[in-house]
């Protein structure tokens, strides 16, 4: 890294910290570029972070994710708070892709100074969206936003990783998952804080919920915190403020729960620990990958590979000697 | 690894090469249990393999993959070939989980000598199952068989993993598809190198098979190998032995064929490089993976996770200090 760019990265963190939000988006820009000066700004401001709520909102494709989180943001706005969105979904009409009517019924969130809309999208290079979006929701959170909103489609390593990153996890269905439910009860009760059923105009919500309450009383055991089943409808409006107001009393339980087996602190300390772990993780994953995709220091790795093709050495054997040979040319920052 | 374990790892693999079959199994236990006997006996036997066909075979649940897997071995033995199969699936009746009828179709496999079956489930272990699959085929390849079918339902990561271990693979579909044809074709072109429409006595396999040519055809670029599309069906036996002179065809296609991208060998060859590269990637994954779980050496992951939760640092820098200082810990023997 050099001098210049780190010296840089440090006087946009500290604009950002004193409230000049058009530093936002050129942060964001070099956050994303996974570059020097995002990094250093990144650093700069990082132990101003830890303030917002992270909300994850999860669910597939056609779940009216975008057109919850819009009328999300308006009840937050109604509250005087500021709304970060950070938009994973590359069909999510806050972040174009999306029909025409679609866009203007979304247009006004751009002209309020109190929303920060951002589409984020894949860059190429490996396990750079979720690296980017965590990133992402530190500035937005340094920049003084809470909640800080993140939808994705579910579906895919990156997402999963960015759910991982929030405090609290929405998950939006739709009414008629007829047998499906049954596989994917699984994933949602671990993953959801909050289950909604969105569209709730539509026939069999109410049994769709009924259902999911009825897979959540199964679950084993005594815990702290059962996901409440919503029903929400973003174009009559129905369920959306109680939708904002599960999210406060989930932060608020979060705070006043102990953690559980044994750790110090709150649900919520454990919570964040958790996140700087999938953090952590995340990243040295993706350091792995991509100086695999190098071939390791010196064609070491297709060296070992190449062995391995012409029965001179296992993997096994092969993938030991990489590691204790040739693993500290990994490099985070390369 | 101790010298007891590794002399009995060695002598057990010097008699599975002199033609001891009932030290396969003895073998295929301790590989699946990761154990030190496993891991010198696949060292012992290695140099010896890579001369059996390995045949994936892949598809959604109810495909009939399994009955299509029996009726392809009756082809084999009628050729005079000794045929090894480890099934990923854990409702393949070929080794248990499905109904009585199935299981007293594919008993007779049991009773023949030149046909070894292998069932292979999750042992708890993170990457175990791909791990433990890609070393019982180079057992089943030391011990002679030829071609290898592995049979998984191709989901999650750790049945990429093993599709990625073959040199042939056949992915499998049913007639009706509908929609759904469109948002699994990328995968299809991509991973099969023979399309198989099964229950091609259903209506509907005609189009099914039309439709999958038309996209092989719309493919772009001119490709040394067009996936043919053959029509089966196991239960009336249609197709069946075309399917396995397609899989011939392939391995002298492979074969006869110059690698690409200015490599040196046969396509054949390119391939067994890309096995042994997708094994050891695997394996320093699992490594990495395994290290994680375990918390690091003495904790350090731990405390620099507690340092990005309480934000003395980004996970960036706690991530880079981790692979700079601590990462000669990994050891992919633990």
């Amino acid at each position: 890294m050099s001098d210049r760019s780190e010296a840089a990265g440090i006087a946009l963190g500290e604009r950002l910290l004193a409230g000049d939000r058009r530093t936002l988006a050129r942060l964001l820009s070099h956050v994303e570029a996974e570059d020097a000066v995002g990094r250093a700004g990144l650093t700069r401001v990082y132990p101003a972070t830890g303030r917002g709520h992270r909300i994850g909102v999860t669910g597939p494709p056609g779940a009216g994710k975008s057109t919850l989180v819009n009328a999300v943001i308006g009840v937050y706005r109604d509250l005087g708070r500021q709304v970060g969105v950070l938009a994973i979904d590359p069909s999510s009409p806050l972040t174009g892709g999306a029909t025409l009517g679609d866009r203007i019924r979304m247009v006004d969130r751009y002209a309020d100074e109190g929303v920060f809309i951002r589409s984020l999208a894949s860059r190429g290079q490996r396990g750079g969206l979720a690296r980017a979006t965590i990133a992402a929701a530190h500035l937005l959170d340094a920049a003084g936003f809470d909640p800080i909103l993140i939808e994705t489609v579910g579906a895919g390593q990156d997402e999963v990783a960015i759910a991982a990153a929030a405090h609290s996890v929405v998950v939006v269905q739709v009414p008629g998952l007829g047998d499906d439910i049954q596989t994917i009860k699984a994933g949602i009760l671990e993953i959801g804080d909050l289950l909604v059923v969105n569209k709730a105009d539509r026939p069999g919500a109410e049994i769709t919920a009924r259902d999911l309450r009825r897979m959540l009383a199964l679950g084993t055991g005594a815990k702290p915190w059962t996901p409440p089943v919503l029903l929400t409808s973003a174009s009559t409006g129905q369920g959306v403020v109680e939708l904002q107001g599960a999210l406060d009393v989930h932060r608020s339980a979060l705070e006043t729960t102990p953690a559980g087996h044994g750790a110090t602190g709150s649900a919520w300390d454990e919570r964040v620990r958790g996140i700087a772990g999938g953090e952590v993780r995340a990243l040295l994953r993706i350091t792995l990958e991509r100086w695999l995709d190098r071939g390791g220091r010196d064609g070491t790795v297709v060296a070992a590979i190449a062995d391995v093709a012409s029965r001179r050495r296992t993997a096994t054997d092969a993938a030991e000697a990489l590691v204790r040979g040739a693993v500290r040319d990994l490099d985070p920052a390369g």
